[in-house]
């Protein structure tokens, strides 16, 4: 690797260094950052990270130097290398399943083992039965079979149903023949598929008798135990580069009539009987059904940490970056002023700031609300034996499959789906105006953002399109208010409908109160500003209940109005869920009273920012005034920013991220920015070991190439 | 490289073909999609791209295969051949400058050379004497001396004024001494300079007897021209990767007290008396001036085809695409429904295929403007010889360096920042929309979306950054409010300001209304909307202007509603631009009928889809009613999209993007998505040579390696 000589190494940074414009902003504020990481993830998961944290890092395969210099070929060889190292470490020190979820994610890339840990494990599990555990899950385990979970395919995406490859039922000899009919049947995108997988749980129309039975789950071999090549008639390979997540293998898989046993359906839930050659219907779907509630009130949980990242880095970096004096400081002020405290930058990261809080807040609301209900639902349906682990199942499964008597369990999936939604879509597009907040650095590799949001893209549309999901969302608040309203013409009053749920309580608010109006004091108190959100939502599904079922609209027409729906949903629950932990008894027990002040404060700006953003749709629903909305924007927001501007650094130190993990010059802890940047970009790139010839009429690319065999090392 | 076994080679895709999908799309629209295409570029431009394509084609070296797949490395490597071929080719067909980038534009990435061949070009012919263009440019124009522009730093962005490195004229010896005293005064992002420049033009601070004169260009030779390594005290490398532009060699430069002669300090504007040692100041700063103007004018020229190209992918795509079947179709209807008859993408695609017009059709508008006013004023002040090339010298200079007389100028310069700043963030956002709206599919690399979106992203930070380039609008905007008051005041009308430019005569219209209120008719006619936009825009500046004159608010706490304003300012300029080009005698005679009607339904869907989204901004300024708001939202921009749908196919096509260029499987022209993309991923794909090793405990990656040497060909 090329070295700096001594006279660049003995600059420094001009002005005041980075490091002591975070030190000062630490010391402005009273923020206590230790409390309040410890309310956010508790001491035994902090104790955890550090712990995995120095393992990790004294592992030589761990090294992150070359990451963002590595093609993909190489990235994606470097983080195998990485899966078997971290798969070792799980056995040697006997990690859990979160510990090994921890170390990963302190790691900071999928690696190909990826969906072999997670999807094919966990559908084994749920959807095998005891002998078929017997058969692949504890191979699987092991890490002999090494597997995947194809569903999608080239042509087919969020719609399940309409898959195209089959599976058909031989009775002659007991088999099932797995076939792809098409080239859009090729299963595609299918994580550890392309290199690593030995085995597939392949998603296949399974068909019997020439009729057909929708799609299940069938466990296929599609590689040679020994020599790893594909098996004969099955055509498997990696799918290619990708906008990020290119340390995954993303493969695709297609079969030309490929026979597997009886054994290999999973059968737990529905099977064909081999002596009568029938069909045997499921016999508990809400129980998978809840499942993908639990993945979607992952994601919500998740979106939180993910966008703090970015804000982290963007808030730390600001902090540290210096541009252009005040305008209005006096002529002879030559001092750079800091980018934080320019106002349109606060505009742009410190909603975002106040957002990462919420979104964390919401899934956690969101994960309680879930083993509360699934708690309650084993015991009424399901008094046996309850498995650990929730999967995710037959993706795109909608509230169709719902039992009918599962009232809150349906309010909760509708939730979980409006809020995968809106929480994945606001990490994701917050991320790039963490980026794009940071100036030109924020476009370097080193910034550490754009691979960042380039990995966390694909959560947008997977586990569900975001858009997709608020046709599920407005179709559910559709049906409650269908209830609510029956239930009035049949009792005469909006008080007696048999649900307990938010929802219907919402919408029974705003019905009691439609002819009455509301008078919410937004910006005087909390509770009203809550109420305003719920206001919202209840008059937009009825304004879209009438143009559905009054004025016969087509649903097709009506899709941006559902968007809008969900989202304002969405939003409600947010700030509910914000306000609720704020006034949580555990939060006001173990946060210091300044902390939990600028809390309040972060509340009030994502409940208020949020407002200003959706004026129209406030002021149209009459959930409150244009005076109100207009101080909102010119007057509260703007002071709000103010107060939190002190306390900007502490917030976001108080999510604990190690510079390991974040790997961005401009996010450092010590804010020593420049010259870690100068370090990267001079000693670690290997494109300064060689030099170009310039001639554009030369024969050769280089004068001299000192790479050696850089290129093949890991 | 692989192939596929024959039995995949014999699949084809499901259903109806993608072909076929656009075929029957084709036949559907009558828009006239030659006669629009040569109405947008002329046979003249259309016949040279075609000839260019065929050339470029035939080269083996801009072979296109392998793009996706290279790392860093290899693609830079890749594009320094692919400049060398460029220029060879240059010298061979005697292209002219236009040919060239032409050439450059169908090859569709930026080589190492990009910054030699414009900036560096173009800032010695400006800004160096006729002895200076004799010393530096003849060589430069020979491609023996390779350069660069060397202005922004590691800790300097912006802010030209707060550069750090120095040029300190020496009077015992007539030179100059280059020095970075600081780590953050490294010259940092410069492209060209990472590997293949030989000289920089550097803007230093230049300092004279220990006083400092502020920035200034220096011609300095930074490498060896034999071995190409850098000289003594002259540190020069590339400054590693970045979330796009990897082609180009960004990089970083520091001098150790480097001397150069007199004669290399670019002399035309300002220069040193070497024999007075004293500073001759610059003769015609306006001039410069005038040419960032140029520059910003073709940003917002280029931002109507760069989103141009995301719309044609994401159209063409979403018209092959099926999902799901309408929910109001019947049950046995079993075919799916193609992706762009959803109303939801139609909202996301629709007003972006209405902007890349918009914008075409403004930036078109901009450069007629600069052309009439640069003949004019260098009739009036500069009778000599006129520059050909319009460069871009000290980017970040503002208002305050123009000419007191030049009122034109400064609102045409106040406009080209606006309109960069809008149109830039349009285009870029745009094509994340566009890149979302295919789904999963658009993840991949082979959608031709990803690196396109990430290529184009700094344009949103260079040339001023979008954000700050709205305080110089607004602080114009200001001041011509304060203009229009004083006249006022002084004379008791507003008619009597001695100005006819557009924007004193919107501020007029509004003063001399404002107590009668505007009654526009944004619904039923064009004038009005336009009107509509002109009022909200006067209204927000006289509002600010209160702000800052009569409540003395700090410029600081004013900054996001000069953003809105700018943004507001640019809206209008763009819808009134669009219906400028709609009513040009140019239009009425080239297009027939059908074809102008289509252009003006998406000139009404772009102007009211836009009001509908400021709504709140519309209402509040009373340019419109709530009413007319609820009316576009509800009624008119829902009936547009469905008149545009039929049409949209036919209007990307429009663009004339030939395959070549796009370079992507999901929008290409015959609609042959999935077998395009099945062979990249299968056949294309390098890591499909290897066979991974999957156990973790083993001691190798591979079963298999048969990439031999690809990693090290071009």
């Amino acid at each position: 690797m090329p070295t700096n000589p001594a006279w660049v190494k003995a600059l420094k940074e001009s002005g005041r260094p980075g490091s002591k414009c975070l030190e000062l902003e630490r010391t402005k504020s009273n923020v206590d950052v230790d409390k309040l990481a410890s309310f956010l993830f508790t001491d035994k998961v902090l104790e955890r990270n550090a712990r995995l944290l120095e393992i990790l890092k004294s592992e030589p395969v761990f090294d992150k130097t070359q990451n963002y210099f590595r093609g993909r070929e190489s990235r994606i060889e470097a983080s195998l290398a990485r899966g078997k190292k971290l798969r070792q470490l799980t056995v040697k020190h006997k990690w859990t399943k979160e510990e090994y979820n921890a170390a990963n994610e302190l790691m900071g890339e999928p690696t190909p083992y990826g969906l072999h840990a997670s999807m094919f494990l966990i559908t084994l599990r749920e959807q095998g039965t005891p002998e078929q555990h017997e058969l692949f899950l504890k191979k699987a385990e092991a890490y002999e079979y090494i597997g995947c979970y194809a569903q999608t395919e080239l042509g087919h995406g969020s719609n399940v149903r309409g898959l195209e490859t089959t599976a058909t039922w031989n009775p002659e000899d007991k088999t099932f023949i797995l076939h792809s009919p098409h080239l859009t049947s090729s299963k595609w995108w299918i994580g550890s598929l392309g290199k690593v997988a030995n085995h597939a749980v392949v998603m296949a129309q399974l068909v019997i008798n020439g009729r057909g039975y929708g799609p299940h789950p069938f466990v296929v071999q599609i590689r040679d135990m020994k020599t790893h090549e594909p098996l004969e008639n099955v055509h498997v390979g990696d799918i290619g580069p990708k906008f990020g997540y290119n340390t995954m293998d993303n493969g695709f898989l297609l079969f030309n009539k490929v026979k597997i046993p009886h054994a290999n359906m999973l059968a737990r839930f529905s099977r064909v009987d081999p002596n009568t050659n029938k069909y045997v219907r499921p016999s508990n779907p809400s129980l998978i059904y809840g499942t993908l509630t639990w993945v979607r009130s992952n994601i919500v949980l998740q979106s939180g940490s993910v966008l703090a990242r970015g804000v982290t880095i963007a808030v730390r970096y600001c902090a540290v970056r210096r541009q252009f004096t005040d305008r209005d400081a006096p002529e002879d002020e030559v001092r750079e002023n800091q980018v934080i405290n320019y106002t349109m930058v606060q505009q742009r990261l410190f909603p975002l700031l106040a957002a990462s809080f919420a979104l964390h807040f919401t899934g956690r609301g969101m994960i309680e609300l879930y083993d509360a209900n699934q708690a309650q639902m084993q015991k009424k349906e399901n008094p046996g034996k309850v498995s650990e682990d929730a999967g995710q199942t037959q993706r795109g499964a909608g509230p169709e499959e719902l039992n009918p008597g599962a009232d809150l369990l349906a309010d909760l999936h509708s939730t979980s789906c409006a809020l995968k939604a809106f929480a994945s879509t606001v990490a994701g597009e917050g991320l790039e105006v963490c980026r794009r907040a940071c100036g030109g650095h924020g476009y370097s590799s080193f910034a550490g953002l754009g691979s960042w949001y380039a990995d966390y893209l694909p959560t947008l549309t997977w586990e569900g399109d975001n858009y997709m999901l608020t046709q599920q969302v407005s179709r559910y608040l559709l049906k409650s208010a269908r209830a609510v309203l029956k239930n009035q013409a049949n009792t005469g009053n909006f008080n007696a409908i048999n649900s307990d749920n938010d929802t219907t309580a919402i919408l029974k608010t705003y019905k009691r109160r439609q002819d009455v109006g509301a008078a919410f004091d937004v910006l005087g108190n909390d509770e009203d500003l809550v109420a305003a959100y719920a206001w919202r939502v209840a008059y937009l599904t009825f304004q879209a209940l009438q143009h559905r079922d009054e004025e016969k609209q087509s649903w097709n027409s009506l899709l941006v109005d559902f968007y809008r729906l969900s989202t304002a949903h969405a939003q409600y629950m947010v700030v509910k869920n914000f306000q609720g932990a704020l006034s949580s008894s555990s939060l006001q027990s173990q946060l210091p009273t300044q902390t939990k002040t600028i809390l309040h404060t972060l509340f009030r700006l994502y409940a208020l920012h949020t407002l200003e953003k959706e004026a129209s749709e406030f002021f149209q629903s009459a959930a409150c005034t244009i005076r109100q909305i207009q101080l909102a924007r010119t007057k509260t927001v703007p002071q709000l920013m103010g107060e939190i501007r002190p306390h900007a650094v502490r917030l976001v130190d108080s999510w604990k991220f190690p510079d390991w993990q974040l790997d961005s010059s401009l996010g450092r802890y010590d804010g020593d920015v420049y010259a870690d940047m100068f370090k990267r970009a001079s000693e670690d790139n290997p494109l300064n070991n060689v030099v170009f010839d310039p001639n554009p009429d030369s024969k050769t690319l280089f004068k001299r190439d000192d790479r050696g065999d850089l290129r093949s090392k890991l």
